[in-house]
């Protein structure tokens, strides 16, 4: 009997600024169980971390005790794989150097391995989704921010601190480049996060007069979302805007395809669902931009996670690779 | 008895457009005989191929015979790690996809890997050199192009396809760049190879008026070492040159660091060696264009293996991985 029929399910953790998803998962990436409580309630990581077990002891008795859980993935923003730690996570409550995984650990008696999550969304397409089999690939997520997790040779890119992978913040646009929120200009994530895509919205609004849907939406309130609606209903500027974030995107594949030749990049998030306002941008850039060894090559894929379950699921991913305490 | 006693030796042999040299080198980064021969002079790759054995032959009989080689590495331009085949090289005589590796292999009865120079010189800076010990950097290098050979967990990244690390074609300037021999603009190569630094100098000295030893050359004939010369003698537009080059390779860095976060870089090559002029500005710029998690972490380093050694060194360094035929 191996120890995955021994211990048939992983736990997954996914801490957001706002909520705390959890579930406990199979190995086919079945969610049998999950929950969620709010992040921002609990003042102190200890209290924050006896809610999170209270809520999921019950649910893990529920389908045969702590001994049938081979371990426990945590995706958290700045979360360090190597210590298991969360680092001076600005939109978390605690502050400092948190050692998240020890601290569940301690109380579950459960192996527990953290990373941040869009390494922890690399790990869960390549366990369940787009990415199965692959051994090199890119997985990008467009989020609020722009968020990404490498995988090289089967393994997840940490660097020789932890922290590897952030391509949000490779710079595209030098010396004319927007602000970011890490305080330097022309970020990839300051153009295609879903924010990016409100900002493109907002200057060509600005900085034009032609007619436009979104102009009906008061400029500070537009969101990707109100792009994509305006693009549907064939608005020329709602779809140029699409263009040209695509059109970036496409020139940062491209620069990472001649770093790490992946077989295939996947995205992740609201952005990627824009189908071909999007996709048609990206893949027409990353074409004309990449280097002439690598054309063709690279597979650019969606993620099949579905939206909902997917932050559970990568985090449960990390867990599978886990050796017993 | 290891099989590094049984086998002492490997081979290493660095296909150049010009040269091909080659030799015999102990575990301890030795070369104990060597020898070149003219790369273009033999029109069919088994004439080549033939006569690197006929002259490599007598020095490994010299040494115990074929049983004291661990095995054979050979560094060459457009070479598949995968494969073991030179794919399509422009410098190159011999066209198409030639099965190099392999021909050796039948050749000598030795077991033999094969791939770019950039990647070799990676792996021979980790055996012998600045990087033993390291398991996540990054080795550039600087000479007529800028080659790059990454190493993650201690393996260098050959990608999907076995041509990953190309970065000297990331792109640094968008829109304005300069023409690459890859046939896009603004390649990382057009501005910091050797090549990139003299065709700075022409820019420089074309658009300005201010007075400098390079002007004593005619414009087409300036060099790197030309450009080095001028900044040890006080010339302010050689060290201005050497600024330009060292702040686009220092933004080019820290987006490298984003991708990898590697405990150190290892600069190879002539422009390398130009001490303070290129470091300092390197230094600088990749100190001020790093995202924050990364500032400090990662280490700027130069190469320490011997200019005259490193090619066959790095290739033979590739063959102490070798499984026995």
């Amino acid at each position: 009997m191996n120890s995955n029929m021994e211990k048939p399910y992983v736990v997954g953790i996914d801490i957001g600024g706002t909520n705390t998803v959890f579930g406990i998962v199979d190995a086919r990436g079945t969610i049998i169980a999950n929950g969620s409580i709010k992040t921002q309630a609990y003042p102190t990581v200890e209290e924050y971390v006896d809610e999170v077990c209270k809520n999921l002891l019950p649910l893990i008795i529920a389908h045969g005790g702590v001994e049938k859980i081979k371990g426990i993935g945590v995706g958290a923003p700045n979360g360090n794989y190597y210590s298991g730690t969360i680092e001076f996570a600005p939109n978390l409550p605690w502050k400092g150097i948190i050692p998240l995984a020890a601290m569940f650990e301690e109380r579950l008696g459960i192996p527990t391995a953290l990373t941040n999550d869009a390494n922890a969304a690399a790990v869960g397409e390549m366990t369940y989704g787009a990415a199965r089999g692959m051994k090199d690939f890119i997985m990008i997520t467009l989020g609020t921010g722009v968020g990404s997790g490498i995988v090289i040779n089967g393994q997840v890119v940490y660097g020789h601190d932890g922290f590897a992978g952030e391509l949000g913040h490779v710079i595209m646009r030098r010396g004319t480049g927007r602000l970011c929120g890490c305080g330097r200009h022309g970020c990839l994530e300051t153009y295609c996060s879903a924010t990016g895509v409100a900002r493109t919205a907002r200057e060509l609004l600005t900085g034009r007069t032609d007619k436009s849907l979104l102009r009906e939406i008061p400029a500070e309130e537009i969101t990707s979302k109100d792009v994509y609606d305006a693009a549907i209903k064939g608005d020329k500027l709602a779809q140029e805007i699409f263009e040209f974030t695509g059109n970036i995107l496409g020139e940062a594949l491209a620069d990472f395809i001649a770093f790490s030749s992946p077989e295939a990049i996947v995205l992740f998030g609201g952005l990627a669902k824009s189908g071909d306002y999007i996709m048609n941008p990206i893949h027409k850039s990353m074409d004309e931009n990449v280097l002439a060894v690598f054309k063709g090559k690279t597979k650019l894929l969606v993620s099949e996670l579905k939206d909902s379950d997917a932050a559970v699921l990568g985090a449960s991913a990390l867990a599978w690779e886990l050796k017993d305490l």
